[in-house]
């Protein structure tokens, strides 16, 4: 017969088995941290009604979509996890409660050129929170905590959360008159690390800002010091802009609050130069970067937004919410060596029998069950050096060795894999052990 | 602006918040489960190569597929998780280990019409053990322990999983040389229960089956007693059949394991009528039925396979796998009030401020968090009786209320939602109540 050739399409992750645990354990961290705070999980469709998929979207994102027909009907696959957020809650806004706290983690899909990092069907680990006209700001200071809580229980390296609010950047360049140059603004302004202050002035320069604007653009965006002595510096700047103020009200309680959580100063920082979507976000925004490893970009992004689901309906729901790009940061860990998938085990204790008694054989393996030990039974017709090597390449810690001797003795032979030692005990010493 | 109606498409099951906790309860039990027997995760794409993931299909299910062009690729949607897992082990068959243990939870689609307990986009929750050349029939044991063990966590009511090996069932057509009926007499058969001995009679002369054949028929299907009796009475059948003598030594060789697996005897039993995909199963099979609601069908599956990658590869990969339809189930359960879906929650205990102080009111949220009691805070600028009312919808156990009273006396009231009891107590006392 001929045979197809077994292949996976560019741009889709498929991982071998000890890279998947590793992965799942790290999505598992994620969402058990949502759950924690109190979001709902949700789960809706992959294939969505183009015309509902794409009510906002256009440009770049809408030639990335994954759109076809089947019978009469026009479908898309989803490409992130926001509308189908805005979707549900406008179709059961008279069902659910407000603020209505919800997570998703699930796969979605954009026809992307594949290259390295880039991925056509990818994971996003949302959540956001959703209110009924208003949210209170409060949510803008659970969102860094949440992923403050995700990072250190992930323990890969130190981190640091960028802090912003949109409002603020938007109110001091109405204050400068600036408004209709902001997006060019932006775009240089957060260039800054990488080519300095001097090439960042004589970008403004070329956009035929006045000098005395340049300075108060540098003045403001290189405020030092820790987060509430640069609350303090922007007080002192004295801008008589609503927007600023405002702003700036809301950036100093979501910092103040964040202290509240007890969540580690080191880990979270206001940058003025950060925007993220500009035509989204309206108040606060998050970035996070893996100081070790900045070249990754942020890790964990999200802000606040004034109309989740204008597109649907006519109810005014604010929202606030952070999201995760699960796919390519395992990539990127897998990459920079900063996981390790060698260890990565399903199994703690494996059974390797030598005889066909297997009633004993059972009360072992039923015992470490009961005592809620990962434990396995290796079933192969195969000799000593191939039950060991599988129970070598499984990752197995431990090796229990029963055959008619352990059986007439009453005992098993524990076989620690690391260390080699090999010794006999009752199932009762084995428990003892906790292993 | 023209608003979009926010529609999610017919036969995509999209749940409320409540009904998705639930869901996921489940998908947690058999997951964990599947983990617990040293099951590999694994998480292949939805799309595919055409070529790939038809290459074995044909007929209704090729009718089915999601199948679209994206570029020039000839791409479709995963209909089943076996293809991709035949796909997976014989691209990696050099870097597996095997027997390869592997659990895969995830979404298919099959753009069937749409109609009450149908769904294009379900969830299969499958494992299988993949053996290379050969595979233990200690597995075949496994597996419906593993279902045991998932059924009885699940507390869905009484079940049954239903045992046969084809073996049996082709082996005695064999002897009674009539395997060229077999595909008749099996659906004949398979209604036993619902049109009684004497029609599947006349239904089986209609196929011109001598009457002593049809005798020797009822007598097989009508087997009766402990599983050991029926293992009895079929070796007392005296048939000169390798075929059958194999697949009977197998059954033994299942049901004894599964005693020494400590599995409940009233939870399984030898059903020689079933059969499952023909073309496909050639040794055990399995079949689990909820024992007050068998209209549901079966709700876990599976069997021996030889040849799990054919199409991909000319090694020979035998293997035993079930499945469970989580969507269909979920569905099932549902409808039939089987599982309650009123009470679930994210959130055990509410906090509710009724002053600014924040300090305090974090110095008990941080404090309940630590000792891993599922918390939030209610942040709303309402009033008393809004508040309840979301203390309620979410369904939380306790409301801690806090507000100048409860700073200045160091302590916060706990107001039980089921008895509406109100108390104060320290955060001390509140601890070492362990609600």
């Amino acid at each position: 017969m001929n045979k197809v050739e077994p292949r996976t399409l560019p741009g889709f992750m498929e991982l071998y088995p000890n890279e998947q645990i590793v992965f799942n354990n790290i999505k598992k961290v994620i969402e058990e941290t949502y759950q924690s705070y109190g979001f709902y999980p949700l789960d809706t469709p992959v294939i969505e009604s183009s015309d509902v998929l794409l009510a906002k979207a256009g440009g770049e994102t809408e030639k990335q979509i994954y759109r076809f027909t089947k019978g009469d009907n026009d479908l898309s696959l989803r490409f992130d996890l926001t509308v189908p957020l805005a979707k549900y809650v406008a179709k059961r806004y008279n069902e659910l409660t407000f603020p209505f706290k919800r997570y998703q983690i699930g796969k979605v899909y954009r026809g992307e050129r594949p290259q390295k990092g880039r991925f056509r069907e990818f994971y996003q680990c949302d959540i956001d929170v959703i209110g009924d006209e208003s949210l209170s700001i409060m949510f803008d200071a659970e969102m860094p905590s949440i992923i403050y809580d995700i990072f250190k229980k992930l323990n890969i390296g130190d981190f640091v959360i960028r802090i912003n609010n949109r409002k603020v950047l938007g109110g001091f360049f109405e204050y400068l008159e600036l408004t209709d140059k902001i997006t060019d603004i932006l775009r240089i302004i957060d260039k800054l690390e990488k080519i300095g202050t001097d090439k960042v002035i004589s970008l403004l320069e070329e956009l035929s800002i006045p000098k005395d604007k340049i300075d108060k653009i540098i003045n403001f965006i290189n405020v030092k010091g820790t987060n509430n002595e640069k609350i303090k510096s922007l007080k002192d700047m004295n801008i008589n802009n609503d927007n600023f103020i405002t702003g700036l009200n809301e950036l100093e309680t979501v910092i103040n609050t964040m202290k509240l959580m007890e969540i580690n100063e080191d880990n979270f920082e206001i940058d003025l130069t950060i925007a993220r979507g500009l035509d989204y976000y309206t108040g606060t925004v998050y970035e996070t970067i893996l100081k070790d490893y900045p070249g990754i970009g942020s890790v964990c992004s999200g802000g606040r937004y004034d109309d989740l689901a204008g597109f649907y309906t006519d109810k005014k729901l604010p929202g606030v919410g952070i999201s995760i790009g699960l796919t390519r940061l395992f990539d990127q860990l897998l990459d920079n060596n900063i996981i390790n998938i060698n260890e990565a085990s399903i199994t703690d204790m494996l059974i390797i029998p030598f005889c066909e008694d297997y009633e004993y054989i059972f009360k072992v393996y039923n015992t470490l069950k009961k005592n809620n030990i990962k434990v396995d039974i290796c079933y192969m017709d195969k000799g000593f050096k191939q039950k060991m090597k599988y129970a070598n390449k499984i990752n197995a810690k431990y090796v229990i060795l029963i055959g008619e001797d352990e059986i007439k003795e009453n005992v098993i032979s524990l076989k620690n894999m690391v260390t080699g030692e090999q010794e006999k005990l009752t199932i009762e010493e084995l428990l003892e052990r906790k292993l």
